[in-house]
């Protein structure tokens, strides 16, 4: 159950092994051939490594479908493709005041899904780890499964984690703080567990299931209660050195601005996360006291579009801070595409055109198209398939490496 | 000439080799069973490959210094370290008015400096690799060599720069936009070329001469006329899709700031450079117009420093501006280091202990330190030293792929 050391570079021809597997992953199914030349590497090493995976079990051959693809006269091509039943994975989002579960299998399908309440809003370690415990099982059970058929389990949680340790600094849904949060689910689960902050697991749903299957290097902006971002370069979700990279909520937009909940003044968040578009609300009086938050946002906003001045004034103040924030990370980063993604996207002040034409002024110019902007609006369970998604390419580590111990 | 394109990845045997050079190059001189330790590569693939480079003469042995390492009994360990001879490099740096040139040998030793004027303010391509291929030409017979002996050339230059294409967008030294100038500088000299943005250049200065040596991720920021950022990520400089990625100079740290050198508003630079720290001396009528604009910047200074309050709050407003952006950069990279590095770093308000504990009152708080932020004031020929270095990865790159050809 050991992870990956941070920064560790594998023996050549392990490395090889996960290139090929995430290049299969990525393309859905690939003929040896293809392989060879998307990779760069041999067509004798890329044969002998698909041979180990196939009788291990990872991945499988299958008939080309003459449609998709052309025959040749007499010899049907033959594609790779991920074998789905070699391992079930179950993803985790815990939120506020739930969880959500989504089982995949090893190719992505999902096989069912289930939510639970959580037992209180802030959980100790060990009440985590049994309510992971429970919650998992209860899941596999729904769906007709039993807890065993699982071979890891990933969970994304609000706050600042270290992925690669398993450690989590702080998260709200925690009453610790700075606990090996991977190691208590494990010791409690006795399966391989993985953790990691929200956002960057949005950017792992876009990788694998979503706009990002074939871009190297993009952004991932999710607006929600706060605001987050996933940062994908070179191909591999970037982490920071301390676990806590990709704040963009938390960067300053302002000298001496908004007061955000992290205590701190003019963070983008302050101007921008449900919080602080209805403080502003509850200054200019609009909506009912009595609506929930969303529905307090919802009002507002149809009222900006009805033109209500001060509402739209609201909207226009958090469009232009937004467009600034994202115009910043397109001068740094010059990603290829930034994916908006979540939820609130059906929120569309965020990005109206006027939003996206502001962060284009506001970046730095040159004779070639800036980045591409996608509005990726999918439902909650779009965290758990990130979550699934980075337990698998843990599971897939577990199981090349056990490839490689046979090797020597 | 080729170079290799961007995102490539090579057979695995090929990224040995470059790991293996690249381990040896960062510790000097080291044993192949560390090299083997280090980069996880098996020992019979590091004695393979290390066999390889030895016969075509990029590395050699040398025995270890018994006082630097413990001596095994009756057999003196044997270290691998690069052979400077093997190749010899120029890097460059054009700046507005001249040029200076470093020559090192493949070690990275300097082997002599030359600077020579350029011949006017803004060169076409053709007049540029003339300019180019003169100033090599000077620079090695001054310092008792030929062009010949010249394996490679590094550039840096301001501007907007697609290293990987060898292709610029923009720089002030140019009076053509968006040309191959990797190209045409190839076509003249004949040579191996290397063309990059000056702040790219100062990154790898860092990572392969100085506090960068053995930092995976790291941010260093320069600030002269204007102000400069390289990123280097998992070891290497991040670049960006368009080559137009680092401009922490144009994030912007104000809605309708000042305006800038670029003709936005807001942009870092505009509060930071020496343009604008001059247009708000000159608003303040503080130092005599006849001044070059350096000594204006050290009158100003001095001024400061003996209590002009007005002097005080043109400083005070640069360094909080600099705490803000620099604590966006800490909350999105999370680097593990950031150096404040380039000759203006002599203007010592810019690190001065209040600024960095603003920036640090600036990031997400959590229960680990924050990035240790280390200045380094080195002289102009920093930049021709990180020029050479792209071209001394770039002839490496060239030496591997010849030895991977004889491979197969």
């Amino acid at each position: 159950m050991s992870q990956k050391k941070s920064g560790t570079i594998l023996d050549p021809r392990q490395g090889g092994r996960e290139l090929v597997l995430s290049t299969i992953r990525a393309n859905e199914r690939m003929a040896r051939i293809d392989i060879a030349e998307h990779t760069n590497i041999s067509a004798a090493t890329v044969t002998s490594i698909t041979a180990e995976m196939i009788s291990a079990g990872l991945i499988e051959e299958v008939a080309r479908d003459p449609e998709n693809g052309e025959m040749k006269r007499g010899r049907p091509r033959v594609d790779l493709k991920i074998r789905g039943d070699s391992h079930l994975i179950a993803g985790i989002k815990i939120s506020q005041k739930q969880a959500s579960v989504a089982i995949l299998d090893f190719e992505g399908n999902s096989l069912g899904e289930y939510e639970q309440d959580l037992p209180k809003s802030q959980l100790t370690q060990d009440e985590m780890a049994a309510f992971v415990l429970d919650l998992v099982r209860n899941a596999t059970v729904s769906n007709g499964l039993k807890l065993d058929d699982i071979s890891g389990i990933g969970i994304g949680l609000a706050g600042i984690v270290d992925a690669p340790k398993g450690f989590v600094h702080w998260s709200p849904q925690l009453s610790d703080r700075n606990i090996a949060l991977r190691d208590a689910l494990q010791k409690k689960i006795k399966k391989p567990c993985f953790i990691d902050n929200d956002a960057n697991l949005v950017a792992m749903a876009e990788q694998w299931f979503g706009y990002g299957r074939k871009v190297r290097d993009f952004i991932v902006v999710t607006i929600e209660h706060g605001v987050g971002m996933g940062i994908v370069i070179n191909g591999s979700v970037y982490r920071g050195t301390r676990g806590c990279g990709a704040e963009f909520g938390h960067t300053k937009v302002q000298q001496e601005g908004a007061l955000c909940r992290c205590g701190q003044r003019g963070c983008l968040e302050a101007y921008l996360g449900d919080y602080a578009l209805l403080r502003e609300a509850n200054i200019a009086a609009t909506p009912a006291d009595d609506e929930s938050s969303r529905q307090q946002l919802i009002a507002l906003l149809a009222e900006a579009k009805s033109g209500n001045k001060t509402a739209q004034s609201i909207f226009d103040r958090a469009g232009k801070m937004f467009a600034m924030g994202l115009a910043n990370i397109v001068n740094i980063f010059d990603p290829a595409l930034i994916i908006l993604s979540g939820e609130r996207m059906q929120m569309d002040f965020l990005y109206a055109d006027d939003v996206i034409d502001q962060m284009r002024k506001l970046v730095v110019q040159v004779d070639t198209p800036p980045p591409e902007v996608r509005i990726h609006n999918w439902g909650d369970l779009m965290w758990a398939r990130g979550a699934a998604a980075y337990a698998m390419e843990g599971v897939s580590e577990l199981a090349l490496e056990a490839l490689g111990t046979q090797d020597s």
